[in-house]
């Protein structure tokens, strides 16, 4: 077994659990994949229609168009778009899911939620242009929902989405229509993608990938609500102390662990959990239930409840290795199937909950807001059940685990920031990058890829960012990366930032009681909740008075994957951001694309793509954006 | 060159012009792709994230998992229902622009519009169930467009889509309703399968094909409302006598070809044409402007003005090669890239108007409804330009075209049916089934391919078919094949025809006094249009009081190839309708998928797929099917 594969311990010492039980992980089927097809690297395969698939040959001897006549060009735009509107289709639904339990909750029914945070309800309604004088909770809850449901369906193109326009600068809404990029509607702009897309239709590269602008900020509206109105009905996140990696499974317990991306089952069964904890003590488990967190699913249950982080994305298998994890609950998106596979080696139940997301070989226990808690219940039972097959003899838990201080919502940044100077909280912020403190911002996001070695560009950057007093923020797999590796906790602080950077995590830590300083790298929330870095970031920007391209913020995905990622991606570039990838996206089969991407856009936008694989090195470019940046703005 | 391209004689007479002007058609890009990627054409290529490209080994030696776990059956599956999902988007695209016209022309603008057939625009409002009474037109025409939108908009997902719910038996609608898989919204169908396909969400094929089922049943809705709002709009087609291929193109007159799929702007072209006919003379074309069509927009004035077809998809490069085709005006689906490519070596002018269709090489006039005229008079200007540059050296027109009668509407088949028996239409129809003068119905519809002897098979099949006393209809580059080898005729009629199926069309023909069969190919269509076959199987199902499962009926596309079609064939089988294909669908890596679409969908829809690349042995099996439906229907 090769522990090049990921940093983190515990997974290497589960690696040879699965080696002797015969059980394929991640990393083996990626080996066995080896060479993967380049031609698809490149971007350069066309699946589009039955005539194909065609691919066009990149060293320039073969053919250079697929039977149709589309070029490279075309066929690598047209792939990516099409990334693009899956991901911006996949985080809306997740927003569309959250708007109509909140529609519910504003009709009287789904009684298993409620209103958790009026104040940012009465927020979010003022943002969005809705009267609230003389209206109770649940009219406003209905009337959010109503505007945020009107993102999904609004038909007259001339209105854009108003989860979008009313939450960037105004400069940057009107960049982006004038563009003709800004959706009218998310689904519309899903389909407007699948549509230009089909055979015989859009073959310019340029205008093609502003269709993936325009999904990307449909993936910004889907992105924006969802995050907003979690926090309506399950609670903003507030700092919180907690722990991440496989050490948090315990053998005392009847441990259940809870993966995807949507918090709209795994609240309830975190208070199910609560509630009929005796029910797990019975069944002999002295320490009852305990919910622990995979990918991004875990990610909203850290934040909101503390709830333990077991790990992140690409060692999502490795629980289901410990032989102690009794059921694993999932919702949607990032989920193996290898999962229904591996879990059929060990006692473990694994539940999917979703009508759009089965798994053969997983028991479905159907999930609808009306039933919420019956549902969480019935997981419960399967997991106590689960656990009377358990077999203590294999059980083999990595005794890792490091402290993480999560919870770092943009309500509680300012928060924070004001106890410091409570009338002007973004002041001593401003203050510090003005004053070279803090040089600039770097929000880490996106995945974990068996193309890199697990976590650690993730870390190796941040740390170099860190020395170099950049103030970092992480969100998704990015956040479990640093929360599994020690790297949300003070004492990271005091060991790799930088004198400015520690200084000012020092004092806002100081004024908040912390008894030193905040936490290295501040956990914002799951993949979907990139906009509360953007939300804080446009507050900045607005008290300037410049636009977000201006800002000395970027962005990291060193372990760029999905589709969602594809979308975020797209998505701050288009608002201004230089956002680096850390692995090859696949679109290098096309200069005209590549160029675009990594060169043009600025041009257009404001932000690029920054594509770097070594750590280092991708640390030094992100410090001379920061530093051309300050430059701009004369600081 | 090798002449087993194409049946098509006017395209084996400009090949040779394509390889003397070293000119690559779509033959010579198919071959240069030969051979194509195996693991492509079994569909167990996944490139949904950049973890990938995986694939799976066929022969079970390699990976039978990529890295994320998906097997062949998930991999499969997923890609399959994306492509119904694009298909389904194409389609609903184009019914959302025209919905979206209707609604400009019931608010009063648009003036290039308005409403032609105002008993279709009642009939379609009392089938949505709107009240008219006391409002004038363009209300009526106002809340038709509303109601329609509400299918693109409905977040509500218990109330189904109002198009589909609305057109087809009782009996189906519950049916598809009970399985969970009838849209509520257009849009959200598309996104929902965009979403469910993301990494690491829907891995079970049966759960995914069920999706799939309902983006079809999306595509419907779509199909179904664009056919029967252009209808409103330009009137519903009713028979006349054109004539089809390359021999339409005339040496004395502007030749402008319409291409794509939407009739919006080709309309408006149309009638400024004949407004401006005198400057074309005046530029020296003696028989002024001559508007061809070329694919399904070519379809669509044909059916309405009976202008002439210049060819189908696959021969859609081959107009400018006859030098005499002087603009070429596209809107969206099915134009090849490559003739920005190959215009450039002759005089043609190259158009496109749509903004999410662009091509490298074309000018772009932008069409809007409200400037539509605008647009068609600025076409027509650069049509009169190109003209001048033409080289009457270079002129090649090959001089085949055959007669075709067209415009076969249900309301048409209808209306023709009723000088026979005024009260009951549908009794004739039905007679004749029943005493076996006419065994069958089939309906020919779908692309052209690559994979395929272009236009052959069409050919064969309804040859073999209509001896055999099968009805014959036909839509898009099927009916563009019919019409092209002389099968829409009465000539036909009388060579080809069964003696009772020539007996009944000949019956219907004297009866409308056409002295002589009706045509041996009804031609009911563009590749939109595929529910006007659709609503008079319903017209008959109710009137036998059965599903349209139990009618011997059958649907075929010889050629397969495109996004829509994927969707249109799961539409059909959807419907209940078994469903040729004549080339390989890219399915066959999974055993589960293939034998959930050609075998077990049968018990849970009725409708499956039938896969017979041979035309005599399809064309057996196609009345096998039709026998057994007779003898399910104890006829």
């Amino acid at each position: 077994m090769n522990f090049k594969f990921s940093i983190d311990r515990a997974v290497q010492q589960l690696l040879p659990v699965a080696e002797k039980n015969n059980i394929q992980t991640v990393w083996d089927r990626f080996k066995a994949q080896q060479p993967q097809c380049g031609f698809g690297k490149l971007g350069v395969c066309c699946r589009i229609c039955w005539k194909g698939p065609c691919r066009v040959d990149p060293f320039g001897n073969g053919p250079q168009r697929g039977v149709c006549g589309a070029d490279a060009h075309t066929i690598v735009a047209r792939n990516l778009i099409r990334g693009i509107a899956a991901g911006a289709a996949s985080h809306s639904d997740h927003g569309r899911h959250i708007a109509m339990a909140l529609f519910e909750v504003g009709e009287g029914h789904a009684s298993a939620y409620k209103i958790k945070d009026e104040a940012k309800l009465q927020q979010v309604a003022k943002r969005l242009g809705i009267k609230t004088d003389g209206k109770n909770l649940q009219q406003i809850a209905k009337e959010v929902a109503t505007v945020s449901l009107d993102d999904f369906s609004r038909q007259n193109a001339k209105v854009p989405c108003q989860w979008a326009v009313s939450t960037m600068t105004k400069e940057r809404a009107e960049k982006l229509s004038n563009l003709g990029v800004m959706p009218h509607n998310i689904d519309a702009a899903v389909a407007e993608i699948m549509s230009r897309t089909h055979v015989g239709c859009d073959a310019d590269p340029v205008n093609i990938l502003l269709g993936g602008l325009k999904g990307a900020l449909a993936d910004y509206t889907g992105m924006y609500l969802s995050t907003e109105l979690s926090d309506v009905l399950f609670g903003t996140p507030q700092p919180s102390v907690t722990s991440a990696n496989l050490g948090v499974i315990k053998e005392n317990a009847i441990n259940i662990a809870v993966h995807g991306h949507n918090p709209l089952l795994s609240e309830i069964v975190c208070d199910a959990a609560l509630l009929l904890n005796d029910a797990a003590k019975k069944a002999g488990a002295a320490e009852g239930f305990n919910i622990v967190g995979i990918c991004c699913t875990g990610t909203e249950v850290m934040m909101r409840h503390g709830v333990p982080l077991a790990t992140n994305y690409l060692s999502q298998e490795m629980p289901i290795l410990t032989g102690a994890l009794d059921a694993m609950v999932v919702d949607v998106q990032c989920i193996m199937p290898s999962l229904g596979v591996i879990k059929e080696c060990f006692h473990t139940e694994l539940i999917t909950t979703m009508p759009t997301t089965k798994i053969p070989g997983a028991t479905h226990v159907e999930f609808t807001e009306e039933k919420a808690m019956d549902a969480a219940k019935q997981i419960l039972e399967l997991a106590i059940e689960a656990y009377q097959r358990r077999d203590p003899k294999r059980i083999n838990i990595p005794q890792y685990k490091e402290t993480a201080v999560v919870g770092f919502s943009a309500e509680a940044i300012i928060g924070a920031l004001s106890k410091l100077n409570p009338e002007d909280p973004l002041k001593p912020l401003l203050d510090n990058i003005v004053n070279g403190n803090i040089q600039g911002i770097a929000l880490f996001a996106g995945c974990n890829s068996t193309n890199v070695v697990q976590d650690q560009n993730f870390i190796e950057i941040a740390k170099r960012l860190a020395a170099n007093n950049v103030l970092l923020l992480a969100t998704g797999c990015g956040a479990g990366a640093f929360s599994k590796h020690g790297l949300m906790t003070q004492e990271a602080t005091l060991k790799y930032a930088g004198e400015g950077l520690k200084a000012v995590l020092t004092a806002i830590g100081e004024a908040n009681g912390l008894n030193g300083p905040l936490p290295l790298v501040l956990h914002m929330g799951s993949c979907v909740d990139n906009t509360r870095a953007i939300s804080v970031a446009v507050a900045v920007a607005q008290k300037l008075g410049v636009d977000l391209n201006k800002l000395p913020l970027v962005v990291s995905a060193p372990e760029t994957m999905s589709e969602k990622a594809m979308a975020i991606g797209t998505c701050a570039v288009s608002l201004g951001l230089t956002t680096h990838l850390g692995t090859i996206p696949q679109v290098t089969g096309s200069k005209v694309v590549t160029e675009i991407l990594t060169d043009k856009l600025k041009d257009l936008v404001g932000g690029y793509f920054l594509v770097e694989t070594d750590p280092e090195k991708a640390a030094e470019k992100l410090l001379s954006v920061i530093e051309e940046k300050r430059k701009g703005l004369n600081i």
